[in-house]
């Protein structure tokens, strides 16, 4: 017996997803029983490969959603309208939903899950995150018997791409954006990517499952990458670091709220998610009793995303020919999450920082510096002069853990005083 | 409702089994509705915390099986008796089973799967492989859409902790063993790591799964790691590459059959298996259109093999909540192969070569060398003189990829050259 599914979008993905189900031979068995019924596009102008058989292709994407012979819903649209009416109507209609799409899930995770067990259907999501890396579904289902302490993500594949090049290249931002919007590797406007939007998203995808509850996905602070020069990029290589745009999840230990935020970050370069470099992603998971886990692979890109959408699917179908009669979800395919998680406010949070100062009068800044971050309970690291940069000297400060709150206090001191000239870089440290 | 669990075993990972599920608070929910019903041990000589309610424990593990109460069955007795026994007396009172033995599934899974899908239950193993890390469930829910090419994995936590530290230390094996064995990294006998056979008996179900057939274990080529000396691992190092025990299973691209293999391995530094050191454990997935997968994380260890123990018990308890008639299993679940896969013959497959050469004369060496192994096509990417030893040169040489019957035909002729003292070390190249 084949089931039936419907396409919203033949875009890349869209296209990607039909490559795989039209060529099921040497996958998974369960492809074979898949019939891409009906696939939705806005218009018939641009043809694309595969062809699909007349009849199959249509813009009423309306009638793809209420069609009582499909039973998978496969939303590849993107964006927050229609695919969020649309994947309503869908539910409505007793679909079962796949989608691809992080924005919608982010901002109307709420709707749509109620709607979805209400209507007794799943909503998978495993291409939302991760691209082809199998991370939603090993954290409902195998991660989960852990207390999970922290996730930490490199989910971002375009701002990844751009801070590795930085990195090897030595180049600066601008230089290299312009480069990668060539290649394709970043949008025309590149603001989703380059100021942690997107990231933003998918770790309040990836928090709500590892910490059970609901995410504010307004509530993230969110810190992208155009202030990231070659400078910073060179001297947190001294000092044994690398640069990444980090999407971190972290569960306070004293009470059920969290801790979320999107923002470049100095990471050792012994750190497992030092060595994830270009378009790749990987998503670090640290539990009670299990440890540390990373999982790493394709972040974005036709035949990653596919696979990630076309194994929803699969899964899908896995269970509705494992039990025909439709019973309740399996709580942990379904989402269960009944409240909103309180976010710590950044202020509150505690972080290590990079910061970098131009100085004029090196031999007194550096006990000046001292004693002003001492003033605020911010305790230092390190303190390294680095050189001289228009007869001004360069000082970098490492700082152990700090309140973010207090750190801020004694940078707007240390502001004041006359042997600063100013503070061209402030970054966290993992 | 409460699922009643029987636990065969209450040892290290029975007791974090145990400890995970008496102490659900901030897990996953579903953990409230597990209760441990029976442990069985071999004595009571030995008292084991978390400590059990009274008559919770026994020695009489037939009872356990053959308990109607009881609908989960969870086997962490290792070895092949009487796990076997047990696992199919359970299975034919209708369990469902969850190992974390590789050992019975690998030499005996055609058995077990046999009398489970006859029964209708799950036979559920992550903790087989890879400790804590989840790769049993994605390569079945989430990898299979995909045609995989290769799964390469460093799948011994206590090779990986040995050959570390002789990298870190520049110590020779049998110091390294020793220190290891003292940590509890290494068993008493350890022939079971350091030769190989617990990695080939993990990569025989990871291969199983991937390419969807069954693997007669015996048929795999299995090398281990005594040989390794500092002099290669400080020679592969100048080279750029570090040596690990990989187990590989490949997909040969002109036919249905596969090849697999266990053996020291050099690898490329900027790989990503490369990084993974000490007792952690990586397995890299690719496939089409994916590309390169890696799961990364604790590959051994008490919390993390029950994280594992207990996730696969949380899935069937989810199956069971969500579908309280006993139907048909969830295809992607259960084990779906129905022939034995061919192995291609050692002698057939391709490799690349490292080898280590002691030699009378310098001068003709290189020309005597790079003839025999073009007599066999035997085609090198570089010959290095890389010293002296007690007056006889040392020569490296590396080779693109050749048919290793080829190559050991180049060796044996290469052995009767007259400038030829030894070969100490032939090697593989990843």
């Amino acid at each position: 017996m084949a089931f039936k599914i419907g396409l919203l979008g033949y875009g890349t993905v869209g296209t990607g997803t039909a490559e795989i189900i039209l060529d099921p031979t040497g996958r998974n068995n369960l492809l074979q029983d898949i019939e891409i019924a009906r696939v939705g596009v806005r218009s018939f102008d641009k043809p694309r490969l595969p062809e699909l058989p007349p009849g199959v292709l249509t813009t009423d994407l309306e009638a793809i959603v209420t069609d009582p012979e499909i039973e998978i819903v496969v939303e590849l649209l993107g964006g927050l309208e229609p695919s969020r009416s649309l994947i309503l109507k869908a539910i409505d209609h007793g679909k079962h939903i796949v989608t691809a799409n992080k924005a919608v899930i982010a901002r109307h995770g709420e709707e749509i899950y109620n709607a979805a067990n209400k209507a007794g259907v799943y909503v998978l999501l495993e291409a939302a995150v991760g691209g082809g890396i199998p991370v939603i579904k090993p954290l409902k289902q195998s991660l989960g018997v852990n207390r999970i302490q922290t996730v930490i993500g490199i989910i971002n594949g375009t701002t990844n791409y751009i801070l590795t090049q930085m990195t090897q290249e030595g180049a600066d931002f601008s230089e290299v954006l312009a480069e990668a919007q060539k290649l394709g590797y970043a949008e025309a406007d590149p603001t989703a990517d380059v100021d942690g939007y997107d990231a933003a998203d998918k770790i309040a995808i990836l928090a709500a499952i590892a910490f059970n509850g609901r995410i504010k996905r307004e509530d993230i602070p969110c810190e992208g990458i155009r202030q990231i020069n070659a400078t910073d990029i060179s001297y947190a290589d001294d000092l044994g670091f690398v640069i990444k745009l980090l999407a971190i999840a972290k569960a306070n230990s004293n009470n059920d709220s969290l801790q979320i935020r999107v923002h470049p970050t100095l990471v050792s370069k012994d750190h497992p998610l030092a060595n994830v470099n270009g378009v790749y992603n990987a998503i670090l998971v640290e539990g009670d009793p299990l440890g540390q886990v990373m999982l790493f692979g394709p972040g974005a890109g036709k035949g990653a995303t596919a696979s990630a959408v076309v194994s929803d699917i699969v899964n899908i179908v896995g269970i509705l020919q494992a039990s025909n009669i439709k019973e309740k979800l399996d709580p942990l395919l379904r989402c269960s999450h009944e409240h909103f998680k309180q976010l710590t406010p950044i202020a509150d949070i505690n972080s290590r920082f990079y910061a970098r100062f131009l100085c004029h009068d090196v031999s007194g800044v550096i006990g000046h510096l001292g004693t002003s971050f001492a003033n605020h309970n911010v305790s230092l690291e390190s303190v390294v002069q680095i050189g001289f940069r228009n007869d001004l000297a360069e000082i970098v400060v490492v700082t152990h853990d700090v309140q973010e709150g207090n750190f801020h206090q004694a940078l707007e001191e240390i502001k004041s005083l006359e042997s600063i000239d100013s503070i061209p870089s402030i970054l966290r440290v993992l």
